[in-house]
């Protein structure tokens, strides 16, 4: 990988934001206006905490791209984001003149009034913390917006060299924080201050190895998200648990979390791990847990249905008699957001190409006793799939 | 404070709920319909991850409520909240059937097609991460659905004793946090490194104290965010930065962040901190900085327009000659959102009632130098305010 910062480049996003212009000609649209935060850091690098003040980024046909948002982004903007060019501001929200109006104002300013404009929000805002106000739809009624919220996600569902070098960077991180969670699990351990603990060594490493190259570019206490979110015990039984007031005890079936975000991206990596000898109860749900990921993962293929992937878990696991134990679908893509389209679901019809990037993740959940699921981020190659996420699976590399 | 867990309890949550349904009464609707995560949260106690799978939490008028929602959250739902007496399940997003098109059996199954349904999304659903789908209302013609954001929204606006008790508790946590972290700046540091091993020892001593009646209830790598969030140096004068490549150093200008979640409840506490002697040009805007956060703290009472606590802070700043410095508003209503209405704005015309919770926060920016901005978290009492938050705000208690 080269010395340069651990970003997309600023010529990458130039091309990315040529794309979107090239759709938007195609469909004889004037604008894209997007509000959604990940798709306007895909598009221009700009990162931001969106919160109850609107921002929108409109990308022209023709024109220079501007953003419309809150007086505080503008030196933010100004400073990590020279591809926009103009940003048109409001004091603050909700003003003693609605944002939307100012919207609906620099929108004229730009000559885009009577346009055919696609957009993510036919709100005009993300509409966080308790945002209301006028949709922008109402308030320039000359203009006709529709949904566009497509023209940026299909660009995403297959990733470029360069993304796919930052999920690498990614997982290589994550793999160094599961390393150090594992080191700092022993009984008696507060499941969050172990996590703390991985990542804060995690990321004084990744500085001292990366130094300036390193950029977190999404808000949040660490860059580096590493835990077990609450699947401590009994209560890995629960997937999306949040906490557990349990500490980790002798015989827990644990189930961990690892991801860094680099450049915006983030890899997956969990692991189902043993406290102390595996049961024989434990070990029968554990190996068949292992033998639906292996059955997923021999299955992802350019040209193959995503619902298959599904399907061959699925089959794995009710082979063994325990498909009631499934709580959800195999996967899902992954990039900038830590869920993204494809679904490996039954009902995603979607048709895999090389550089997609998916997690492969089935689970088995037994309430009141413990849960059981790895996750692996892999990216479709030419001719089958190969790992992102490069970390131990078997029951003897993880009984701690 | 006594003895039981640290959240909201059961008892509270029914009387919102027979609250909620009051209002409906009145308004002749048949149910709430609620997508937010926070508002589903205030309303039940049930806290969950939003993803692309839609769950929405049904409060009908006069039957039991339920929730609709994807299978990995039916035994969460069970185990956490015995308020919710149903929970209507789909496999997974996107699904062969769509589970917009299941909540459309769902609502049918429960009487309410035909019905006048208040709902916080027209959509259906919070619709995070790429989600599609059609607007729940196209699926159910039949039923007439409006606008209910501000059935709970409104209810927020006046924190109830127990909400007072939670947000006090967070504030106290987050003092220490905030001892922790200063006890970790020196020259040469990582601002994150700081605030990890801050949000690690803080979160070491709550456990300790708190033991089993702590519950974090928002999923997260801690309950205890603390650190700089990138305001270090010259780049403290970006309101929302999110990182910096600069290590502190001698002379930097500091913007703090501490925060810590109790019950669902975040408080707020922001210093403007100096490493090393402050110059004179430094010491003259966090004075100024201070003078206005001192007169936005005097104008906090029953009766007064929200905008009035901005128009003071403005107007000494502008009479300090800084008025070019400022970037945002005063501050914003805070309980189980970072940000909640009413908001301190020149454009917020709501009346202060005892009870309500703002952030107190004028901030000067001078791009290229430095950001100077405490912020502290205070509660509207019967004949003026009170600080929530703690902590001492002098240029002699801030200078490490």
């Amino acid at each position: 990988m080269a010395s340069s910062e651990l970003v997309i480049s600023q010529s990458e996003h130039k091309a990315r934001i040529e794309k979107i212009r090239a759709t938007l000609h195609q469909r004889r649209l004037r604008a894209l206006y997007l509000t959604n935060p990940t798709r306007v850091l895909y598009a221009t690098g700009f990162a931001h905490i969106t919160t109850e003040r609107p921002l929108a980024l409109v990308i022209p046909v023709e024109k220079p791209l501007f953003v419309m948002g809150p007086r505080l982004e503008y030196d933010h903007i100004r400073r990590d984001c020279p591809l926009i060019e103009r940003a048109h501001t409001y004091p603050d929200y909700p003003g003693t003149q609605h944002p939307m109006r100012q919207f609906a104002k620099f929108l004229s300013s730009e000559g885009l009034l009577g346009a055919r404009i696609a957009t993510d929000s036919l709100q005009g805002s993300a509409g966080g913390y308790g945002y209301r106000g006028p949709p922008i739809t109402d308030l320039v009624k000359t203009s006709k917006f529709t949904d566009g919220r497509d023209i940026v996600d299909d660009m995403r569902l297959v990733k470029s060299r360069r993304e796919l070098e930052l999920l690498r960077e990614s997982a290589k991180w994550s793999q160094v924080a599961h390393d150090i969670l594992l080191e700092n699990v022993t009984p008696g351990v507060s499941d969050v201050i172990a996590g703390l603990k991985a990542s804060q060594e995690t990321f004084a490493r990744m500085l001292r190895r990366l130094g300036g190259r390193y950029r977190q570019l999404k808000a949040g206490l660490s860059p580096v998200i590493v835990g077990f979110r609450g699947q401590v015990g009994a209560e890995s039984a629960i997937p999306h648990a949040a906490f557990t007031k349990q500490k980790i005890r002798k015989g827990d079936v644990l189930v961990t979390e690892a991801g860094v975000e680099v450049g915006g991206y983030v890899s997956e990596l969990e692991r189902t791990v043993m406290v102390g000898k595996p049961s024989s109860r434990a070990r029968k749900y554990f190996q068949s847990m292992l033998k639906a990921q292996e059955a997923a993962l021999r299955t992802f293929k350019p040209g193959v249905t995503c619902s298959r992937i599904d399907e061959a878990a699925r089959k794995s696991v009710e082979s063994d008699g325990f498909g009631e134990c499934l709580r959800h679908h195999v996967g899902h893509g992954i990039g900038l957001d830590g869920h993204e389209p494809p679904w490996l679901d039954p009902g995603e019809k979607t048709v895999m190409r090389p550089g997609m990037v998916f997690s492969c993740e089935p689970g088995l959940y037994l309430p009141g006793y413990a849960g059981f699921r790895h996750s692996d981020t892999v990216e479709i190659t030419s001719n089958g799939m190969s790992f992102i996420t490069e970390y131990p699976r078997s029951l003897e590399h993880l009984t701690i």
